[in-house]
Order: C-alpha cells, then structure tokens, then sequence
C-alpha cells in the first residue's frame, strides 16, 4: 500500500475567487511521481480554529497532511500557530529559522524587524523546510508539512520536502481518446472495469474544434496490465 | 448574515493531478458576486462512501453545498447515488429528466442507451438544474446542489440556479498594490486591521519584472469604510 496524504490550502483569497489556486495541482502531480496517494483536499480560510479543526480532520485518516499558505509575516497569517496548536506543539521564534532569516536581510540591508521575526516562529521539533527564494522556511511537524502560498516558493519547498519522504509504486497511467459520445463507451467501459479490478479507470468527455468524445484515462501500479486494458480498450473502439 | 456556504469538487482526475480544477474558482467568484459567503471546499475521489460522508460534514455547518463532477454517464459517475444516499432519499430514473434526455437524443438520432439513461437518475423531492450545453440536468435537493464537472456545463448550471437562491450583501473589495515588501507593511497594516474589526485585510506578496511588494486587499459590506480604510493605507505607504 502506498503512504496516503491530504492537501490543505489555507487562504481567505481562494475561497472569496480573488485568486486561483495554483498549489494543489501542482502538488497532486507532483505526490503521483513518487507514490503517494493523494485522497482528499480542503481549502479553509485564515483562521485559526478553522485551521486546528481541519489539521486534526485530516491527519486522522491520512500518513501525510500538506499544507499551503500563511506563513508569512502580516496578521492574517496564522497557519503555524494553528499547526502548532492542532498537534499539541509549543511554537516561538526559533534560534536556527532566526539565523537564516538574519542572514537574508542582512545581505540586503533590511532590518529584521518584528513582523519579519514572526516567520521564525517555529513549532518545537518540527524540521526546516529550505525556502531557497526568499529564506524564511516551511516546517514538518510529524506528519504535517507546512509550506508557502506562493507559488514559486511552494513549488520550491515541496521540491526540497520530497527526498525527505518515502513514496511508493507510483501508478503508471496511460489514455485513451475515443471518438465517441461517452453514452456509447459508457456500457463496454464499465464491463472492462470489473474485468480490471486493479486498475482505475476514468471517463472524460471533450468537445473540441467540431469533434467530440471521452477520453479515457487508465491508471494502475503494473504497466503491463495498464497496456493490455488499453490495448482492450481499443479494439473495443475502433477509430 | 450572508448565507453561507461549501464546495465539493468530485473527482479521480483533480487528486491524481491529470486535471487542474477551475470549478471552484468560478463558483467563489460568482457566489461572492451574489453575497453568498464560501466558507470550505473540499475536493474527494468518485468513491460512493467518501462523497456520502463529505455531503453530511458539509451540510451540517453550512446553508448550501454545490458539489461539481460525476454525474455524467460512466461506471465512475457515482454523485448522484452518493448525494441521495447522505440525505435519506429514493433515487430511481426520474420521467421529467428521462423526457429531456429522450427529446436532446432524439434530435441527434442518437439512441438513449442504459448507460446514457442513467444521466436520468435524479432523487426523490429534487429540483432540476437546467443543462443548455448537453441536457442531462443537475439537481437541487434540499441545500445541496449538484452539478457536472465540465467546466462550459458547470459554469451553465450555475448560471440557471444562482438567481433561485437567496443571496445577501456582496463584500465589496478595493485593492493597492505598495511597492514595500510585506515585512514593513505587517506592522501598520495589523495596527489599521485592528482598527477596523468590521472589514477583512489580506495582504499577497509580488514580484514582477524587477519590482516586489504586496497587494493589500480590504473587504466589507460598506462601500464608505472600505473606502476609507484603503485611504488611510494609501497615506501610511505613499508612492
């Protein structure tokens, strides 16, 4: 069995449409590269109990939670004392997230004043997630990851936090485009499926430039089964 | 007090990252649009159980929930079963949607085929929601409104349900971009939050050809405090 994880994005500007999250996608490829299952996502807003209460939620039924914004330095950003909080962590300003935030504004004579200070704080025993655009870190507390809402800086956290975890069999997955409304590959797609309880097999209809169809996208751990579905699949649907 | 509401984004192809989502950001833009307060998304595979258990938490803290995918024709298409099922209700193939299936197949000269048949299923005690793109209805039951995934179809089945629910007062949003990175704006802009409990201030960094700041977002239901809490900012921070 693959280790399983949940997304967490956390922020008022998803939920209120200002802005289109970027996050989720990118991390969903990103867990399916190395194996891990991703089963769930939330989005809630920058509060704290919301945060505790969705944390607690998701780590119960997952080996994984990763999360996505407020770690910054203003006041709506309040996801690592929420984290802290939903595991039962102290948090303060921490001297080693001090330091290298310390450094990054020194090399570009800013101060470090408190506002800044606050993206020291760190839970107690969590591990530094490496910020390699703009210095202030990320965290893993147990099996919480917590990362920026910044895109480039999230992809950049999630790159460094990946080695660090031990994926699975990552589900190899091949598609196919059938030409066909999905009325008519709907019968002879299901019969398959149960003949293939071990792979996932998904439906997606397209309407593109005059043609229409479904393409179907199959997906399991062993590709020679994958291509023999596919190969089935096929012959079923002639172009 | 705005009614509030959820998100539920259904499906295999958002967690495996095959496809990015633009359900949910559509929705919160019209929702917020209409005064309608998103509060949670969730987004879970097309698993009966899982969809049945997202519908009843959903529910139980929020006035409606609008799910989007899995109501089309394929094995994978279990919402509308899922949705009957977490509200007690009877789901067979309804005549009023088996008609309007029956008369856009008939257009075509399409045959309406089981598996198309099945688009027909809609719960005991619902309300359709209008389908202009591919006929196949959504539905209201109870606060819960389903929808399909694909986009064109989902963003037409919203359009046809919004004006049937009661809305409340749209928060209306002003923005300035300061050209300071967020460290020094978290201080000033903490002390006028403070200042003005009524409203809601969130602060996104930028960095864009060479200059770098943050957009400060501020959000009420008075166009004249918005106003005015924008103003005071702009005065903290001038050009």
């Amino acid at each position: 069995m693959n280790p399983t994880a949940a997304a967490l994005v956390i922020g008022d500007e998803i939920l209120s449409g200002r802005t289109r999250d970027s996050n989720l996608h990118f991390l969903a490829g990103e867990l399916a590269r190395v194996g891990i299952d991703l089963r769930e996502a939330r989005v809630v807003p920058d509060v704290h109990g919301r945060i505790v209460e969705a944390v607690r939620a998701l780590l119960a039924g997952h080996d994984h939670v990763f999360t996505s914004g407020g770690i910054g330095p203003t006041h709506d950003d309040v996801t690592a004392d929420a984290v802290a909080e939903a595991l039962g962590a102290s948090i303060a300003v921490r001297e080693d997230a001090r330091l290298l935030l310390q450094a990054h504004y020194d090399r570009q004579g800013i101060a470090l004043n408190e506002a800044r200070l606050r993206m020291a704080r760190i839970p107690e025993g969590a591990a530094l997630i490496d910020n390699p655009v703009s210095a202030a870190p990320g965290f893993s507390l147990g099996r919480v990851h917590v990362m920026a809402g910044v895109p480039r800086i999230f992809e950049a956290m999630v790159a460094s936090l990946l080695p660090r975890l031990t994926g699975g069999t990552p589900l190899l997955s091949q598609s196919l485009r059938i030409l066909r409304g999905e009325g008519e590959i709907a019968g002879p797609l299901a019969a398959l499926a149960a003949e293939f309880p071990d792979l996932l097999m998904g439906s997606y209809p397209f309407q593109k430039a005059g043609a229409h169809g479904a393409t179907v996208v199959v997906r399991g751990p062993d590709g020679a089964r994958v291509g023999e579905a596919v190969a089935r699949l096929a012959a079923l649907f002639p172009p």
